[in-house]
């Protein structure tokens, strides 16, 4: 039987650590709970006992129908549709809503510019217009300028979406205000631009922030939410936004070679794994930062905030602290930190539902043996 | 809990028949066997108690890595990729084998040119060259003026690949012979045109022609096979062929969306479904044949072959027999045959490994009783 | 000096054939009258005193729009627009008239289909449905059932356009009778399918049919007329149709790279030439026919007519007389008549206003002088 | 006849100042000699007598192929190509060079990435990175880490070529030096990543800098050079580069629409401006830049220099000056400065040849004469 990880993508990363597989274990890494192949078939049999798995044709109809239902609806929108990655569904999402016309605005640092293999310019041959360079998001003006530049050059090419990821994924989590969405989207609205919010981690954002998923995803045409990252399915997406958009999309999903013959193990999965997730994720973040805030009260540990910060934090060790022995030392009591994957980067702590397995004196005592333990061995 | 199928294509048609799930069924549809989301969860656990789960990370790696390592094998060629779906598959593989011609060419009646949203043309570019006008395959003289054709108009649009579907899904499962196919892929050859088979169902021609997979494969760079029509898995498609061509390729996979986080289930149960199958289907087919011949001998009841056909075979009924009590009285003794989707069509009955559920004289002594049935309801 | 022909397509053929540079020979080649550098000069300072030339600004005002004004009126349509080429101008009306629909069907013997480089295909991703396979048109069944098939199938890909080359080139000038294009345009409209006439000889057809120039194009949303081909211009298409279609692309001609600084040059020598030219090319075809049918009576000489033909006759010569001998004969008399340029092709005879530069009594004295040394020479 | 100007873009400025059309006159303003319709017949007369007008097929041959042999010649390249446009001849060599490779950089300020209509994005499905954010060049560094870049992100999406413009015509004609392109062209060729100049104002940049044109060139695999801004052609533009590119490239022209069925007026009248014009445009600027020197003695008038500046000044007049009377005043003496386009934008003057027209006695005198009207108008 494999040991290898399934939940989250960090804890796939080629760095090599140590998997984790107990469920007391509390895991400063990823936005879901660690899992195991094993571990996946024993929530489908919960499921399936649950009578909630129902086969689908061509990713149509039974639990894949039952995912977007409920996802339409938690989201605020007429309709949904399941997609088998965030990148298909960001494509898509934008290929839609710019109806044709030739650029979409989106932020320099965002996973579809970076991380997607261009597919938005080399498959649907529209432009993406780069803005707020090495920033987590540009600014109304840096927007209107694009704006107003796509339509004074020599050949119109108009802007048909603007697109907003937040949290940024290579900004560590850090966020666009709801309030710069706000003003971004009315802009956008005044101007017949459709926009699209990638809320791949939509229920972070939200934790952090305290506004719902429902008013974020209110600014915007549609919305992308990942179904694999936090909620425990091997892999998927959903795209909700209005009948307008949605309806008959799945089309297209299967021109692009989307159109998998049966999801509804992922979809019930998702759906399964979706019940309850956003409280308990509340919870999490709110223990988390009295954890953090209270570890900080420790010689030597550091945890800061990052500005419109989500999930992540910051973790800064003074100089008496060694990283290794402090790490080997909590792994030893089931705590797990890691070190960054980019060595100049800094070290982070991710909060997520892994947090809530132990009470906060178990976590806190843990920490404090480990920094004794790595001072003393200096 | 859902008793709906999800391994044939068939069994999930609109046309809304009763589902199969029993295991003693024979039912003539379809090229694998019938089953529901419970009966896929009791693979899965056999699967992982054979300790042959194992994650993988972006469909790299695990029990993906080892479905591409079984099929370049049985495929006879150097590596393979898993796909999400045949649409993909075909589609990359024309992609890479045109290396930046402009043409491609195919059969008028093959599923890319009719079924997949024109995605070669939209998405990459490449002008599919429709060739054998409502037939199942064109011929070497026809190949030949097409590609003659592309090289001497005012602008010179070379053709990049060949492709071949073989058998043919909108012609009843009828095929290009063997020699055909070797005529064509070595007149590409000679003029530098890459060729690709599709062969999502090439384990039903091979059990008919008696020619080896491997045989049909060592014809074409690249070729696809469907994984799940009928080894089991709930999605996924092969695309095999030489490094040239598969290495590096699950960028573009990624890029149009295909990368799933995580696909291993559906490679697990696709590496378990293939163990054994070809030999069982051969057995199949032989036991069907013969069957099909002994069924000749009923009042009213004639079985016939495609010419190069592959696992479907035309049923004729005679005036003296009404198919509707006929069907009822086969449903009865849990053998199932369908009447046509397409009621301009005829019967047909379709050999899979269904048909060794039964001992022939069970399964000829139901149709001797239905056809008596159906007979004296007149 | 040069002496090389710049009106006609034909005379520039690669069979280097003997330029005509006389005022009085007749040619029955091409649909323009063929010319010289020096004679371009001529016309352009005719032109000039005409006080017909004004500068252009990238193809926007001037001589151009001159131009573009008076073709929108003799076609009948609300608008129109300089192209440099055929080619761009047929191109950007199925990309406009597609409206991101991604099919259009077309003859499969059409420029577009064969001599174009796919540049549909390729530059704007819509797949060109060939049909009327190796013939001049299509039937209204055909289009019906690929109109049919392209919503029926797996994946929606419907039709966004249908064109109609007429005449054609690849069939010797045989046009679509306009009774077929009536039928077929009534039925797209009826289906939501925007239509497009390839008219790029349509004064030909309208000479050959007395069907005038505006009613063929009434039909049609959008229609193509060269400018050099029989016009005079050096280069140079008109597209016309409503304004919704028309205005506006300009744009998208700089961005393909077809918004030339100047083209007024090009312009004022189309408009002139279009002066007056539908009465003389009537009365050329008028006086053509009137010959031909009195050349049918010289032994061994035979000159038919092609169903639905336009400007271009089939010339049979019997086994008594030699085509070399006969074609020089007549080359000495300043009459023109060209050996096919692809061998297996039988001789034809191609009227335009050279015709009316002798009388025809002079050129049927020619044609039986020529005859009698032809048949003397064997 | 028309009395508008052809030769230049800047006089065809829709901010419809007084077009020019003397001989003797001197124009601060576009790169070549302004012209009239009657002024291009007169070359044209004139290239004919000369014995250089030959008709070219298709942009075949003739006097385009005299052209293309001149300038491969003079850019030290083994071929060049005629295009009808810069837009299409920048396009045509990006999608070349790039083999197949999805991305190429390019300045955020260049022509090709602003104006026009995003086609190498759009029809070629080549995403251009933009680099140097509002300057005229960008770094090695900001290059070497867009290269990076290219192929560290989760799905590789490698550069295939790197465009330079220079002069750049968004920056007021500021130069990338010549240390700069050589050490990013050497850069790039260890990188395998192919490279194009956009030198539509080559021997502009060229003339300032004091380095030949094939010393650039000899840095790049392609570069184009415009045909109509200072030739005097009414359009067109050269592309130059080794066999490898340019070869066969007549097919792309003319799947573009590009391939027109006679260019050689253009082509011709090219040729002729061609002749002599580096000398003529070097003698312009050395004049240039020494009536400048002179002209800041005089009160109230400042002309810099732009660092890495080709032949664009800017001219600052203090507040003693009034600029409309100043102007006013120098037009009724033959010379002809012009308000910026844009309002925030300070005045400039461009130096072309027609400074060759006067002597710099007269141009001073003028200069301060205009002073002196425009001080005592106040």
């Amino acid at each position: 039987m494999s040991t290898l990880k399934i939940d989250s993508e960090a804890t796939n990363s080629p760095t090599g650590l140590d998997p984790v597989d107990s469920e007391t274990a509390v895991v400063f890494r990823g936005d879901g709970e660690p899992g195991s192949p094993r571990r996946l078939l024993e929530r489908l049999a919960a499921v399936d006992s649950g009578t909630s798995l129902e086969s689908d044709s061509y990713s149509l109809g039974g639990s894949v129908a039952a995912l977007e239902r409920h996802f339409a609806d938690a989201l605020g929108k007429e309709a949904a549709i399941f997609m088998p990655t965030g990148t298909l569904a960001n494509h898509l999402a934008i290929r839609a809503l710019c109806e044709g016309k030739p650029r979409a605005i989106v932020q320099e640092q965002c996973h579809l510019y970076h991380d997607s293999g261009d597919c938005v310019q080399r498959l649907s041959n529209i432009n993406l217009i780069p803005l707020g360079n090495g920033r987590p998001g540009f600014t109304l003006e840096e927007l209107q300028e694009a704006v107003s530049e796509s339509v004074s050059g020599r050949v119109v090419s108009p802007v048909g979406a603007m697109m907003i990821e937040s949290p940024v994924r290579r900004q560590q989590g850090q966020t666009v205000s709801y309030e710069d969405m706000r003003a971004m989207t009315d802009y956008c609205r005044s101007e017949g631009i459709h926009t699209h919010l990638d809320g791949a981690r939509l229920y972070m954002m939200s934790a952090a922030s305290g506004i719902s998923p429902g008013e974020y995803t209110a600014l915007f045409d549609t919305v992308y939410v990942s179904m694999y990252k936090y909620f425990g399915a091997p892999f998927g997406a959903i795209l909700a936004g209005d009948s307008r958009w949605i309806d008959g999309m799945y089309h297209t999903r299967r021109m692009f070679g989307g159109g998998l013959s049966h999801s509804y193990l992922a979809a019930a999965l998702a759906l399964d794994g979706a019940k309850g997730f956003e409280e308990r994720f509340q919870a999490a973040m709110q223990k988390g930062r009295g954890l953090f805030k209270s570890l900080n009260d420790l010689d030597g540990v550091q945890i800061d905030e990052f500005r419109h910060g989500s999930n992540i934090f910051p973790l800064i060790l003074d100089e008496t602290i060694d990283s290794e022995p402090m790490i080997d030392a909590l792994r030893r009591r089931d705590i797990h930190v890691y070190p960054p994957e980019n060595p100049e980067a800094g070290f982070t702590l991710t909060i997520n539902t892994t947090v809530l397995r132990q009470p906060d004196e178990i976590i806190r005592t843990a920490f404090e043996d480990a920094v004794q333990e790595a001072q003393s061995s200096r």
